[in-house]
């Protein structure tokens, strides 16, 4: 990241705020002051609408000096100079009410009196959504590992080796090559630790907003892998995240040791249909609501429209979603979501099925849209690896 | 986890709604709906002062059925009909305002007209501080699993691996073990991949509300394991959390290959007074504040006060952390801690210090407050291990 790239972030927040009418935003969410400063140390960033952003740091000054790519970085001030210091009475100032604790807005609202506090989220997750050029080496850095570790896991799936055997080998390979390991979300309620192995035919209900959750290894942490031995000609299914610098990458591939059940052969053949026919869709103003509807539809010709996407009742309503510095960033490929495709945005995309009694199956990658359709970032055979 | 124990813990919540004048309570954290009822799928509790308690679930209703330990387990209504469930205007309801987010409130107040609502964080996280005995036997269980990987440290610790080597050996072998990866925090802000590598004299200012940060892989997780190799001679602090079934156990050595340097070795020497002056303090109705003090009067005392708990400058105000669902639970040894000591509580005490230009150095082991004083679940030696 560079002050250059930084400096142009700031004004692509400034202009969006003048348009809507705010004097500022402040944003709380470190992973949005990363993104807008170059630094996640615990801290407040304000973003008048004309003049220069100040990041106001609790902990660590030293460091978010050192990180920092803004020019005003000081030490969080005492509540009576920061009334002083952020804009005046009468300002609309922009907050991100979908991640912002209540307690935070009660307290700013306290110290900032006279200003009134209104919803910077679709705006700040909008901006964050369009990839430079910088961020996308990034994410194309975060797949080349990803897929380095994807490529080995024949070299270690064995017979006989509990799901969080596999996640644990898996997991242990991406670490040694700067894999984070913390998985950044959004979405209120939602929490993912590094990714799910599911193996056979216990795919499973559960909380997680994607098409395939695990049984996990308690109530408590109810998705991922399990205690369950992988077994021959049972179906496994390996969906990652990688997180290098900070930026994610989504991929899933599937494994058998031995033969695949034709008819799980066959549903994922269908995901593959539909991933060629998502990724050709990607291009600018195209509506994520359609593409997810064009996805259903495909399956449901496909006669597997009660598979898609999850447990047959429970199944979720999407096809892809962004990823960046969150797992769930802009834009869905769901359904309710109208706003046009932009260039430079980056979708994972992740046809699914889940065939009770017999498991899950299907692909995913991530793409970048550009005006010729999703560019692959994910470099790897999506074909199912027969041991 | 059982109905009996669940009951009990509704019946405390209610009385303690009764107490404030709140009719009833809404409780949206995923963490906290696990522990008023056995399962943390994506939903929304009611607990009414008087009456039973209703799960809403959005996702996945039949694993909240087979999870939950509560009767009254239904989908998630249309805002008309949850108006006409979840009590009546005029109602006082209680919400945990330091975690919920504005949109979730707002939504809510909409749906629920006429509802006022109230800040029950303090009386949730007081509730949830005190474990039962069959929550000790699950921090026991968690203890013996994380100390049975610090014991085999040794065995794989070597000159010249990077500080994110050693970190994936920890986490190989725990996640084989069942831990669940995921480190729930509750602050604003704060976030924790596994644990803390730290080696050297290159310990690092950091937003980590702790004493010991690590430099990490990148300014976008920047804590934890890093690059750097561990060298002769060289402080390596292995800090790491245990979650097991959903409850955490906290636990700090100290390793050195080679030999440490004496002002290291004293400053661990200090730091083992400190955590055994700690354990002692550590009675029913004790001040959380009088023991930080205490313990800093203690660091002071042997000439090391600007070391204490984090970088010269830096420092954090604290000697230990309520553990639990949590990593940042109730109560705090901490400076502004003021409520009793309650027995079963459970408390990670880590008194550290951090020599710039030499390393961080010290101990943590977690202790039930009992009337004896801290009893100690981490039974491993504190010794610094020389190889």
């Amino acid at each position: 990241m560079t002050r250059i790239e930084i400096g142009e972030r700031i004004r692509r927040l400034q202009a969006r705020l003048a348009e809507s009418g705010m004097q500022a935003a402040l944003l709380l969410m470190p992973v949005d002051i990363f993104y807008f400063t170059g630094t996640r140390q615990n801290s407040a960033l304000w973003v008048p609408a004309e003049g220069k952003p100040v990041l106001l740091v609790r902990k660590s000054l030293v460091r978010a000096k050192a990180e920092g790519l803004i020019d005003d970085i000081r030490p969080f001030p005492s509540s009576k100079e920061l009334s002083a210091l952020l804009g005046r009475e009468g300002d609309k100032v922009g907050m991100t009410f979908d991640a912002v604790p209540m307690a935070q807005h009660a307290w700013y609202s306290k110290v900032l009196p006279g200003r009134t506090f209104a919803d910077v989220t679709m705006i700040v997750r909008e901006l964050r959504s369009v990839k430079s050029s910088a961020e996308i080496e990034m994410l194309r850095h975060s797949a080349e590992m990803l897929v380095s570790i994807f490529f080995e896991v024949p070299t270690f799936l064995k017979t006989g080796m509990r799901e969080v055997d596999l996640a644990a080998e898996v997991e242990y390979r991406l670490r040694r090559i700067g894999h984070e390991g913390y998985v950044r979300m959004r979405a209120f309620n939602q929490e993912l630790f590094g990714g799910m192995v599911v193996s056979g035919g216990a795919a499973s209900y559960g909380f997680f907003d994607g098409a395939v959750t695990g049984k996990g290894l308690s109530s408590a942490s109810p998705q991922g892998a399990s205690l369950d031995a992988i077994r021959e000609n049972e179906p496994v299914l390996v969906d990652f995240a990688g997180v290098f610098n900070g930026y994610i990458i989504d991929m899933t591939r599937m494994f058998v040791i031995g033969r695949l059940d034709p008819e799980l052969q066959r549903a994922f053949d269908v995901s593959l249909e539909i991933q060629e026919a998502v990724r050709r869709a990607m291009v600018p103003g195209a509506i994520g609501e359609e593409i997810y509807k064009q996805a259903a539809a495909m399956a449901e010709a496909a006669g597997l429209g009660c598979n898609f996407m999850g447990m047959p009742g429970e199944q979720s309503r999407f096809v892809g979603h962004g990823v960046g510095l969150e797992l769930d960033e802009l834009p869905l490929l769901a359904q309710g979501f109208g706003m046009p495709l932009q260039a430079g945005q980056v979708v994972a995309v992740e046809p699914k099925f889940v065939i009770p009694g017999k498991g899950a199956i299907g692909i995913e990658n991530t793409f970048v849209v550009t005006e010729h359709g999703g560019e692959r970032l994910t470099g790897l055979s999506d074909e199912v690896v027969e041991l």
